[in-house]
């Protein structure tokens, strides 16, 4: 099967509305181009309001079941026959989340995955919003192949990828919002980029990272996201990426078949040895 | 602490007594050139016998204990105040290992290491001839850094890099054998490349691979490695690199200290959740 895939990037401001309006745009436009799966950024609803911790951003949250933003989106896939992995603040009962409703191309909202992985530091303040997610990792059998899906942080650790391909995802979808570091002296956009290429290398599969784009200012802070979206090939080839200040799209196609076959034929899942990674299960490396 | 890790490559032939010749001259002057920890390409004593499936090259295997090649390339780590990790076809009671001996700088043999993922397929026939590792990943506490090592196949595997990062390792070294696969149509180079730089990036630490170079004949077939080593900086970057047909080495300054903080600083391995990794502990990613 193949497959079109879009990533996108956009800037955002506090005009809620504009920021709807300018996403469904651009689904429309990359589902005009061929697009079956379009990756909006994360949390592209407001500007990311973690820059700063402030009580009052938790009003933003909202319940899957009362969403009309989800019940929005639904529509526009169903309408433009597109896969839209939808992030939005989750709220559920007490708690808060960074989520993603994964909307078929028929409008199907297929379930929720909950940011496994939260960051906290200067500008990223994210453990105060979100509870880390209980979900687990998800794979989605959409109209268009299986996605499997982690939000940000997620993208850096190779447990996400690699679990998403064992569940038998065959490709790798990153809604993202990073940028600037206010107290570390690094540009970690290359850095950022090579990890997800390592996840596309290893597990042979494509990696579709969507990533916020322009200054948002809050409060007395500030961040420039660096865009940088981008598609990489099964084997870490970068083969499409916007640059770090512009709006727009690119789209990609990939054959799932051939893809699978590469995987099969590379051996790599053949020869894993799950015993010897027992590592892996603890923080420190150490059976306690 | 800062160190020097000098990635070497050669051609080999049967002239077994050749072959170490030029491994030592490489070592040392490596080490005129300030490098504390010379990494040799993967069974460079001899031509890749696992080009063929040949119970002859069952002699080749020889045993720790006994074995007068580890015994020289400790005297050239004391002589030189070089780490060596040489690589060796391993004979243990029955069994037979694609093995490292893990030579510190003051010529003291600080382990044995086997291959954990073996390959198999044309010209890499590797199950043939090597048991599968029992030894689980190490981590050798060398006297210029805690030193982690996977032996040419492990590096497709995150896995190999994040054991090795878990239990402390401060820099990954791979020796390797690739190059040509006659019977798929693709050149592995950059996948190679991209999978270990990604390895550098998700886990913050350098990394070095040391390929085989030049064309062998076995029987009625033949192999052309790439050679390609390379360094990578612990954002993923590669720092140098040797071409497909050079003989030669290269070396690269690192600031273990700086790279510790950088790792600490960036979160990843605060943020992890090894409560949600059970899919890695299975080969079909489920829990029976």
């Amino acid at each position: 099967m193949k497959i079109k895939v879009a990533a996108t990037q956009m800037k955002i401001t506090w005009d809620i509305e504009n920021n709807i309006k300018k996403a469904k745009e651009m689904v429309i436009e990359c589902a005009k181009n061929g697009a079956n799966i379009v990756l909006l950024q994360e949390l592209f609803k407001t500007p990311y309001f973690c820059q700063t911790e402030d009580y009052k951003h938790f009003d933003l949250a909202e319940e899957v079941e009362t969403s009309k933003f989800i019940e929005e989106f639904q529509e526009v896939a169903k309408e433009n026959r597109v896969v839209i992995p939808l992030s939005f603040f989750e709220k559920a009962g007490n708690n808060y989340f960074n989520s993603v409703a994964f909307i078929d191309a028929d409008g199907t909202n297929l379930g929720i995955y909950r940011k496994t992985h939260i960051p906290t530091g200067t500008c990223y303040e994210e453990k105060f919003y979100f509870s880390p997610g209980d979900t687990g990792f998800k794979v989605f059998n959409t109209k268009f192949g299986r996605v499997g899906l982690g939000i940000c942080w997620d993208q850096w650790f190779p447990e996400t990828a690699r679990c998403l391909a064992l569940m038998g995802a065959e490709i790798l979808l990153f809604p993202t919002a990073i940028g600037s570091e206010p107290i570390l002296p690094t540009d970690s956009m290359k850095h950022w980029q090579n990890v997800m290429r390592g996840h596309a290398a290893a597990n042979i599969i494509p990696v579709v990272a969507s990533n916020r784009v322009g200054t948002e200012i809050q409060d007395n802070s500030s961040m420039t996201f660096y865009g940088s979206s981008f598609i990489s090939n099964p084997e870490g080839e970068i083969i499409g990426s916007l640059n770090r200040e512009e709006e727009g799209y690119l789209i990609s196609e990939f054959d799932l078949t051939e893809i699978n076959k590469k995987r099969r034929y590379w051996g790599v899942f053949r020869d894993r040895r799950p015993e010897m990674y027992d590592a892996i299960m603890h923080l420190d490396g150490k059976r306690k």
